[in-house]
């Protein structure tokens, strides 16, 4: 059977699955509409570190070690850990990796990292390269702010379109056999650009290669929305979120009836005030570790497309006037069901 | 046949063949021993962009698309384009990548990145994932400078043990079919700190996970330093080369006749004043890509183990007070022979 259908899209015939996941919060996050779903929600957004990037790395470590000590495994059991975050050089998942005893791939793509790192474990799996393979990724407000926004002691005022860096971690531990979630397509985006030059206003920087990374999967597939319960964005937010919605009407995909966007979901934005609501890599992981694992174990959701969303600029290309490019990755996520 | 060999190594059964090859490189490095075997020699280091990180990210681009146009192939054939770089959120390879019409995958792995992605790049193929896979990556010395360490304009005086950023980049096209030298076996590292602190000192502290790499390799493999023509470490420069060189004798592996380090080769150290050589992810990416692949092609090397390695902290860990982790992924590359 051939693995690629399409322009862009793989099938996994060996359906890896998806047997433990791990939801690592903050405080905030523990108290917004999931906080129910959440396996860990840290008291202190510190963690009882003396720096918001050591507290980062720890969130990391603690996702994925308890992502394998609820699977009865060992760190030795895992022959690959596929992990990303959005601090300068990897940061979070280096020190957090260097504590492991585990073969580490290190990713990068801004926000959509929970389906990168997704997407090459389940190639990994799939390609029979590993009995047990981790997926992981992170973020941190705090670590966040001061390196791509201002120094929190500033109080600077956000704007509408602002979104929030969720303080959370989320980790995936894929296996070959049992009966759980499991991963049937990957969609690897294209980067996308359409100009926008506003870091406060990423929604609609990224909205573009969501859309251009779902049709291509619909088309690829011949899948349509219909076929999936919930067709989930990672951090677009709530303005992203309706550019995504509208663009993808303009492909003739009616996506209204079952689409989230978890930034859009993940906290209360009136009472949080989180004006356009959360982002970073720890929003789309935290959610489909936590509301969307969870719900599929319970039956809720049977066929789920996760396509968790980067914006690919840094602070310098910025300042050197460059434009904000955007990348999407979508993961079918499918139990149950036929 | 298994594809998993002992416990950290995975061989290759479809032998993805790497069917061409481009390296850029800067004036400085054009003028070093290996300037016969460059692709492209940039005259200008600023390649007519009005910033180092934009010239750098043009490198990148160059690299991969004369890659592609000289195995007569389009943009729309490749189906994966798998690359990374030193700068913050990776921007030299996301600007490049933005303008390429290729799904993209982004790694992280500092200095190891050339053989990170052609690891990934290597499993995506032997998965038969797809059938054109660009792995490649790129540093710069001016950019790689001012965000980890001085302004150039400062003219800081640079200590015994430092290295010289390579200006260079390296793109390695893999295609399922053809007779051109493959890849055989990789083995991605585990991250090792021994604790070192100076950042002006990344040979020692990258040299234990090369040592832990390279190991692991024979060990998985039952390969011995003699089934191999060359052993080349990525950018351990001079003193690191000596450090790795002693600690594998320690687990009986003698080394000496036929390993080399790309960083301590790149430069002529003594007329180019480059301390212990060459260091960043396009020193093992252009040397691999040139050298190593041309002479691989003219018959002079029929196995090669490449294993570039990275130092894992950023100008935020070291600051706060963080050591300096090491990693190392070996491919071993053979053409002709038995």
């Amino acid at each position: 059977m051939s693995k690629r259908i399409g322009k862009q899209t793989i099938k996994l015939n060996s359906k890896p699955k998806i047997i433990t996941t791990t939801s690592v919060v903050g405080p905030k996050e523990g108290e917004g509409p999931f906080k129910d779903y959440f396996d860990i929600i840290l008291q202190d957004d510190l963690d009882g570190k003396d720096s918001y990037e050591k507290a980062e790395s720890s969130l990391l470590y603690r996702a994925v070690s308890e992502t394998i000590t609820k699977a009865n495994l060992k760190e030795q059991d895992i022959n690959y850990l596929v992990a990303g975050d959005l601090l300068n050089q990897l940061s979070a998942s280096n020190f957090a990796a260097r504590d492991m005893d585990i073969p580490f791939i290190g990713l990068y793509g801004a926000c959509s990292t929970m389906t990168e790192s997704l997407s090459v474990a389940s190639m990994i799996m799939d390609g029979d390269f590993a009995d047990y393979v981790v997926a992981a990724t992170s973020s941190h407000f705090s670590s966040a702010e001061r390196q791509f926004r201002f120094p929190l002691e500033m109080g600077s005022q956000r704007t509408p379109t602002a979104q929030w860096t969720v303080t959370g971690s989320g980790a995936m531990l894929l296996s070959k056999n049992g009966d759980y979630p499991y991963t049937t397509y990957v969609t690897i985006g294209k980067i996308k650009d359409y100009g926008k030059t506003d870091t406060n206003d990423m929604g609609s920087a990224m909205a573009p290669a969501a859309v251009d990374t779902i049709k291509q999967h619909f088309r690829d597939t011949g899948r349509t929305p219909q076929d999936y319960d919930l067709i989930a964005t990672g951090d677009l937010g709530n303005f992203g979120k309706k550019v995504t919605q509208e663009l993808l009407k303009e492909y003739n995909y009616d996506v209204s009836k079952n689409y989230i966007d978890c930034g859009d979901e993940i906290f209360d934005k009136e009472k949080q005030r989180t004006q356009c609501g959360g982002s970073g890599c720890g929003c789309s992981a935290a959610v489909a570790c936590g509301y969307l694992y969870k719900e599929m174990l319970k039956g809720k959701f049977k066929k789920i497309l996760l396509v968790s969303t980067g914006a690919l600029m840094s602070p310098t290309t910025s300042l050197q006037g460059e434009t904000i490019p955007g990348i999407a990755h979508a993961v079918s996520i499918e139990f149950g069901g036929n």
